[in-house]
């Protein structure tokens, strides 16, 4: 058992808590003290603010590689996408492995406890499946776990390059070819990640290596299921695989009404939006998060409102996709929850007051969401949308994931307790991280992460996949 | 003299340069030499992209007491300046050199080597003169010079709570009461920054520390003028403010049309825009910076064109101010720089690409600036506008400030040449700034201040002024 005593936490109210004391064994929160005035002998002493693990519920970690190399171009979504599918079309299991170890590194230090990862690079070139056709995704699940930090690898079905189109070269990679296949392949998914192997969490390592999908289940990593889009599953498709997810109790994930031209591809052929496609596929409900749901017309809020929405301000922003109906979405009762997507930028904290300075931009109108309500999609949010409903708040029975924002730097600089809440949303960002815990195991001390040499390692594998 | 050899550095184009050997002698750049392909023995070495020192063309330096405290609420920008006022009434000539000098010396680690302090809190309470009626302004130098940052003091004539209105209790210290009473006090200014005290500028101290205001403009330090608004200035004492810095040829700074309602106020009064306004009291023109100009006039980009335009945008983000025309405004041939304005954030390369981004989200269309043309503005767009017209480029006879961003963190890892000035844009920001130098002289180094503890100061200045 350890104990941690944390100069301000927050327990998920609208202010912090100065002095509590939080008791962790194995891999769990067993208590949470507050008004413990200093430190008790022995405990590990957290100054600033230490908040629940952040959650990062939507990443396409090989997209880091493209960092600083697709923002100059004119054009919008659909050119910044070619040049994505390029670095895609350069990935191996080998080289996956070491970009995405770094880029959940880099997570790590920014503070992100929980990813998850919306993959769909299956297959080798030409769409020719790996010996293991699981290859590419026991890559994502085993660069997580040696990062430190908990994943739920979103099998994603990607079956046409447009709406009655075959995929091209570049999505060759990506189809199973019917959804059937999809469900056979995920369904065969063993890996290295349902063995736990850090010395410090206390778990036993999975009883049966070879066991089916269910074991990638092990103490930091799950699998749920995706649907890419309405522009790349048909409805019969879609079908399958919510009932694939339904079946088996998994999140479920999509990318839903991200660009006009997807809405007007599904009402041409369909003669419904995106979300009412997915309504009728039986995708939707509390298990299903629609990823960015920016271009929603009236009837899709209550459709999405009995789920989970995640916003990804910084790519939207970059993408020119445009600002989402944040507010109308949390009043239709969705769960709001952040990714970085791109991974442009990996920093959930600018994710957060992104949903509201955006807001803010569209409607001249400040406090549209609460602070606590964007550090609560930042950290719990997520994690219920990526199936760890007992990961994301600092309680008794959660798990010990936790982070601690430094008042040490610069940019947190003259925070007291009673605005600490506020300014980690609004002033606050991965470079103020300077401790991280995930299960109980501490993974980045002081700003570096213990284990990974992370710049070094990201420049490596970015030179392996980029000219 | 010194030499600086630098891995790779932007000298102005559309991509950075590799091998740049950079010579130094006192306060300028003496030659830039392309194509070195290793440092000289006896040089600095540079690892990372090296650009020309940071411009921070509109800053109010007490307000960084507030970040964190006053972007929860509803309400909009009106709301927000009471809290704005509040901490505006704690300050005294000793607590804002203190502030001042932590805020600037945080800038001076965000990589910013030149502010614009748009500086209206000029009296005590109630509106009485300090003994020294220049007390907060010489403050407001020193502060700079001690932060190792070049300063312009833009002295800021502030008249009315609004038009026709008579200054509220907090506005009562920022009112010289006349135009004519603004032009006694500010030529009077003399201050201890015409004194640069550091010794490594080789620059000899001014002569006489009695001098007039002219004697303000040290080797690190000058003075402009402000007209703060169409709503606090009368047309006829903007005319009186814009005599005055036409015939001392000084920078002549003014918020204009940053919220509708001042645009409305504007119309029914005088039955013309305040960029037309400003044009009849002659202040526009190429000394000229319109700061914001958010809500625009179609006749206003014709009068803006001639002059500097200054965003700010994760202010007006913050404010809910709304998405300026920026590219309109560049195609009418107005020069681009950028402001922390609020310094809720402090991080000039973010407010480089929110220009970009945010024109994202009005338009639906990327590419709209280019990243070459961001940097400038972030560089020697700010320069010019503040009167530093031999600063923000690294060429020969130009002020030796530059600043080197280091790949070394997650950020920048895996940047390369092709794409260097795209990152730096992109995907930088303050914490990656390594190096900074003000006119030769190195002031942070490896991310540390050399002279000041940033974080402890600015917790004891806040704490100062804040309850």
């Amino acid at each position: 058992m350890s104990e941690h005593w944390c100069e301000l936490a927050w327990l998920g109210g609208e202010r912090a808590e100065p002095g509590v004391l939080i008791s962790v064994q194995g891999d769990r929160i067993t208590s949470v003290e507050r008004g413990v005035a200093s430190a008790p002998a022995g405990a590990g002493r957290h100054n600033g603010l230490t908040i629940p693990g952040l959650s990062n519920a939507h990443s396409h970690a090989f997209q880091r590689a493209l960092r600083g190399r697709t923002h100059a171009g004119r054009g919008d979504f659909w050119t910044w996408r070619d040049q994505m599918y390029a670095a895609a079309s350069m990935l191996d299991p080998d080289n996956y492995l070491a970009l995405a170890r770094a880029t959940f590194a880099e997570m790590a230090l920014a503070g992100i406890t929980t990813v998850g990862e919306f993959h769909y690079v299956h297959h080798g070139p030409a769409g020719v499946p790996y010996e293991d056709p699981n290859a590419m995704g026991e890559a994502v699940l085993e660069a997580a776990t040696q990062a430190g930090v908990r994943i739920t690898l979103l099998e994603t079905c990607y079956l046409h390059g447009g709406i009655g189109a075959p995929p091209d070269e570049a999505q060759q990679r990506f189809s199973d070819g019917t959804a059937e296949t999809w469900v056979e392949r995920v369904s065969s998914l063993s890996s290295p990640a349902n063995v736990n192997t850090s010395p410090n969490t206390g778990m036993p390592p999975a009883a049966d290596p070879t066991a089916k999908f269910a074991a990638a289940a092990g103490p930091t990593a799950k699998v749920g299921a995706a649907i890419h889009s309405v522009r790349a599953v048909d409805p019969a498709s879609a079908a399958t695989v919510s009932a694939w997810a339904a079946e088996h109790g998994l999140p479920l994930h999509a990318h839903v009404s991200e660009q006009p031209a997807e809405n007007a591809a599904c009402l041409a052929e369909y003669g419904m939006t995106p979300s009412a496609l997915l309504g009728q596929a039986g995708a939707l409900g509390e298990r299903f998060t629609a990823i960015h749901a920016t271009h929603l017309t009236e009837s899709d809020f209550g459709l999405l409102g009995g789920g989970s929405v995640c916003l990804c301000p910084t790519t939207e922003r970059d993408l020119a996709d445009g600002i989402g109906p944040v507010s109308r979405l949390a009043g239709a009762g969705a769960g709001l929850c952040l990714g970085t997507d791109s991974n442009a930028l990996i920093d959930i904290l600018e994710e957060a007051r992104g949903v509201e300075l955006d807001e803010r931009l569209s409607t001249g109108i400040r406090g549209n969401s609460r602070p606590a309500d964007l550090l609560r999609a930042a950290t719990d949010g997520g994690c219920a949308s990526l199936g760890w409903d007992d990961a994301g708040r600092i309680e008794a029975g959660a798990l010990a994931d936790l982070v601690t924002l430094g008042f040490d730097r610069v940019g947190l600089a003259g925070t007291t307790a009673g605005h600490a809440v506020e300014s980690a949303v609004f002033a606050a960002g991965a470079a103020d991280v300077r401790d991280v815990m995930v299960g109980g195991r501490v993974i980045v001390r002081d700003r570096v992460h213990l284990e990974i040499d992370v710049a070094a390692e990201l420049s490596a594998a970015i030179g392996a996949v980029i000219r």
